[in-house]
């Protein structure tokens, strides 16, 4: 990305190991994330660009001397982040926070929408996938990369249960996972506020049990309007903007918690005597989902949950300015890249 | 209290049964609160002055038709704030947002600085003591009123476990029964922040094992050198202002808790990139006391802990403008008022 709107596929010189616990992953599928529109929206002109993609799973085609747990040939998935998964933060479930971890596209490390990244700390980043290459299973396996764990992170830090009625805020790809989240760990009740029909369809077939289409105040009081006036025990709050976070604390009820995944594009929010006074608990952020991929696998390999049906587009990696231009259009909702 | 510093003694008509749920009370003990001392600060000029006090213990001296769980003679303790004890929002541990609930000095109902109060819902409201009235241990049982309870509170939120460091922000009585909250509740290492000696000495023999008495950034770098630059898994933030806030944004580890029990006298603050990228969960609230009253009672009575060790003033109630003074010059902690 050279900046704002200016995605351009250029060739680059091979990825290779640099230090022993590096491996080297061939890319077989990557995808374009909402959050690399915010670049695509406002990134400042680069004349150098940046590379993109923080999601992929891939093939292993070296490793360093120090890998143990992935070797050639093995089929694996990344997490959006790196991490050793061994340090104090990682142990304690924030791999975000990794003393030795960081962010694709940041240190010489390149991204996921390519043909090959190199991958730090293999032992703590990558996870090793039962499938073939040629697996139908590849796009669910994709989204724990990312959006799964991301909408799971939600779904967990809120405490979503049995007990917990839940509203998600967003019907973009991590809303609607979040959906599938609050689904899996038993709510019986997830209404999900969005717009866009087709979205909110896939969302009900995730387990939303209500669409609430209305935003802001008028979002607020149909949400309290379908709970006695009281609002939801949770709020996945999947967007990123003030008015989303705003929308959250207005449908939250008494004692309940926000639980943010949503990139926020804010500094300062209402943290005043309305949260204080209803003991309203304000959680989530960028999600560890490191953390959650042995968890999350195996519903996805039995096919009890379907994640990659967020995936309603497909390109070559040739098309992936096309692909960031339908994700801002919103004719695609989350663009799978093959490269 | 008819202003801004201004508190009277006045004799108002006696309280009397309006409710078959009411009980009538009169007073034994109760005490000036950190956060009376802001009506006290900025209260408007008010001809028809208000009840203050929501802190108090005392003999039941009648009951309405339907009190089942006391009776004439109980000794008992009020929570804070009323309740039935019985909505399911009381059920789920917020009995601060009762459906039938409310505050002291409110809706016709007197406050605890006073010889005698009605209590509204009193089956949900009073707990039996099992002590006389003249037992060395009413100041300790007192708190169950509110102060202890708060500081459990913001223990409790925080998720404090042996697991976790802690710091404490605010060396009131609050803030000091937050420290010994947190010892309760089994944390090795508590970092109290605080700018008062004979508080923060008080705070050591609860169970602070560090104290900080500098502030801002100043103390934060303190904690953060303390704890080997990361911060402590919880902070709980016994104040209430902006700055104690930030510093607690300052002082928090990736992946750990502030907890707020101190009214915050702001509405916005940063819940930005810095709060969402560390994961740091932001909870608390005003406190359900009564939802920890029979917890915490066992532990006073037999000794374990001694929370009423923050009271180093005891006046009557005619003095009662003279203890509003003295807090407010802080040349006492924590006033108890014996009508």
């Amino acid at each position: 990305m050279y900046g704002a709107g200016d995605v351009r596929v250029v060739s680059v010189p091979d990825p290779s190991l640099r230090r022993p616990t590096d491996a080297l992953v061939r890319v077989v599928q990557a995808c374009v994330c909402g959050s690399d529109l915010h670049p695509y929206h406002n990134m400042a002109a680069s004349p150098g660009g940046a590379s993109m993609g923080h999601e992929f799973l891939g093939v292993v085609e070296d490793v360093g001397s120090e890998v143990a747990t992935v070797r050639s040939g093995d089929l694996v998935v990344a997490s959006f982040a790196w991490q050793d998964n061994t340090c104090d933060f990682c142990r304690e479930g924030v791999q975000t926070s990794c003393r030795n971890g960081g962010y694709w596209n940041s240190g010489g490390t390149g991204g996921g929408q390519a043909e090959a990244v190199n991958v730090p700390f293999a032992d703590g980043t990558l996870v090793k996938l039962p499938v073939a290459e040629d697996s139908a299973l590849l796009p669910g396996l994709l989204t724990l990369a990312d959006v799964l764990g991301t909408g799971h992170h939600a779904a967990v830090r809120a405490g979503v249960s049995p007990r917990t009625s839940v509203t998600v805020i967003g019907d973009g790809a991590v809303g609607l996972l979040a959906v599938l989240s609050a689904k899996r760990l038993g709510a019986e009740r997830i209404i999900l506020m969005g717009r866009h029909k087709d979205r909110t369809d896939l969302g009900r077939e995730f387990g939303a049990t209500e669409v609430v289409a209305e935003r802001g105040d008028e979002g607020i009081a149909k949400v309290r309007d379908l709970t006695g006036g009281d609002g939801t025990h949770t709020v996945l709050e999947c967007v990123g903007f003030l008015p989303a976070y705003e929308q959250a604390l207005g449908v939250v009820r008494a004692g309940g918690v926000i639980s943010r995944v949503g990139v926020p594009q804010y500094q300062d929010g209402n943290i005043g005597r309305s949260v204080f006074g209803r003991n309203v608990t304000l959680t989530g952020g960028v999600a560890p989902v490191r953390n959650y991929i042995e968890e999350l696998m195996p519903d996805i390999l039995d096919g009890a949950i379907e994640p990659g049906r967020v995936f309603d587009r497909t390109i070559g990696l040739e098309h992936t300015p096309d692909g960031y231009q339908a994700m801002d259009r919103r004719e695609a909702l989350k663009v799978l890249v093959r490269p």
